[in-house]
């Protein structure tokens, strides 16, 4: 159960151009890049993806962990990115250790989902959610503030550049109620930084790369995002097995729904030492 | 050339929820709807779209056109939208004259684009942009200011449930500056907001509909959004023929590289009486 061989392609975060404010005053502002990543599987060209492009490597095997086209990092072998000296966009070749069965059906089915833009999942990922088993979790509030906390002083692309999405992975320490920050991905997309998230989270699951902040339990588990609360976000934080999802934005009625369903914590609106809990209010320890 | 019939499916757009804020007090707040809809297409399921489900009928008919499965509104015969009575989602059933040539290889390649989703858009769409041609259009400073004014007039969703977008499109007077809202859609996806649109704007175009709001030259349009200007954004938006584009976020590096190779006008950071001008600087009149 070795993870997969990952490239370390690199590429510029953000551009400098020069725009004309109602002064008619030029500034030089930063603005995100923004560049295309078509991954093939075995050869086979399933999507692309527009990304900023910080851990393409990992947005890819989280991307393919999401659409539950593989189950574990180790199913594959390797993730080759090459942006090809282009500043517009690049390949992943995807190698797999046994191929993905049937993956013209399960790629054939398009739901274009909510979120700011048209989210993209293969059809099938909203009928098995009832199979996820979410952790009976609680979270102190003294925590959630500290996670949001740990977010303001994050030095991020946004702060530089707005116009993208974050999100970041905390554990929870239940004696000291203490939040320490795992990971932080930031990407155009608010669903590709979530799966370069679950990317991430999937290696630190294999054996061989598992790190020391990796010693978690699932039930330690804090998600934060500065997107909205959609059914995609929501399915894709309870496929990760993360408990509570906490998020700058609110929540979607079809969110709520699926959230109630699985008995996911969600909290939204959540700035400073303010926010609204929609879901698992129970489980929040004040 | 005559206007395809369409439904006029209706469903609640909010909902009211209990949460619990940070002091334990449990506080009503209302959250958008959102719902799938399935789109068949001469009895063929080209994709679910999750939606607020303002104007289902213009989301099927702005989204053929944008993703340009279909040239003008009049070659779709009907539009028929049955939310079935489900709070979960419904079926958007799309009858056309002639059919859709090579359907099936049309809608086979997908581009997971960005926004704050992964958006989507068959193959192709970033092809054939330079086919595009703009009118060269100026924008009273004036005009911007009455526009951000109008818009923060509206009555919206977004004022009473957040987590929805909205975009809307303005006729400018070149004489008199002033601006006139043509129309207004949101959505929990600002792409279903721009496509509902541009459905809006396709049956402005058919003889039979044309309202008295439509005696537009498209040099006098003005598009606001209020979400960024990532590259698909940008190239549906020239796909309307609208030559400005405003929104009250920001740009990435491929949406203003887009624009400029389009010469669309962009900007952003606009907000009251402030914004940033990223491409057509030199076309704002102060």
């Amino acid at each position: 159960m070795l993870s997969p061989y990952l490239t370390q392609a690199r590429a510029p975060l953000t551009h400098s151009i020069t725009a004309t404010n109602e002064a008619g005053e030029q500034e030089t502002v930063s603005i995100p890049a923004e560049r295309s990543l078509t991954v093939y599987v075995d050869k086979r060209e399933i999507v692309t993806l527009m990304t900023l492009g910080v851990n393409p490597e990992l947005l890819v095997l989280g991307y393919l962990l999401n659409q539950k086209l593989i189950a574990t990092a180790p199913d594959v072998e390797s993730i080759t990115v090459d942006w090809d000296g282009s500043e517009e966009g690049g390949v992943a070749a995807v190698k797999t250790h046994a191929g993905i069965a049937a993956i013209e059906a399960r790629t054939a089915r398009r739901v274009v989902t909510s979120g700011c833009g048209q989210g993209s999942i293969f059809g099938g990922l909203l009928d098995d959610i009832d199979a996820i088993k979410l952790p009976d979790a609680r979270l102190p509030q003294a925590a959630l503030f500290d996670i949001l906390s740990l977010i303001r002083q994050q030095d991020t692309t946004y702060k530089s550049s707005g116009s993208v999405h974050g999100c970041a992975l905390f554990r929870v320490d239940a004696e000291s109620k203490a939040a320490t920050l795992l990971h932080h991905v930031e990407d155009v997309g608010r669903h590709n930084a979530l799966d370069t998230l679950a990317g991430w989270m999937s290696l630190q699951a294999t054996p061989d790369k598992a790190s020391s902040t990796a010693a978690w339990n699932n039930f330690d588990l804090v998600l934060y995002t500065t997107g909205r609360l959609t059914s995609e976000m929501v399915i894709k934080s309870a496929q990760m097995g993360v408990p509570f999802v906490v998020s700058r934005s609110g929540i979607t009625q079809m969110g709520f729904d699926v959230a109630t369903r699985l008995g996911l914590g969600t909290i939204g609106r959540a700035l400073n030492t303010r926010y609204l809990c929609y879901t698992g209010a129970g489980k929040i320890e004040r």
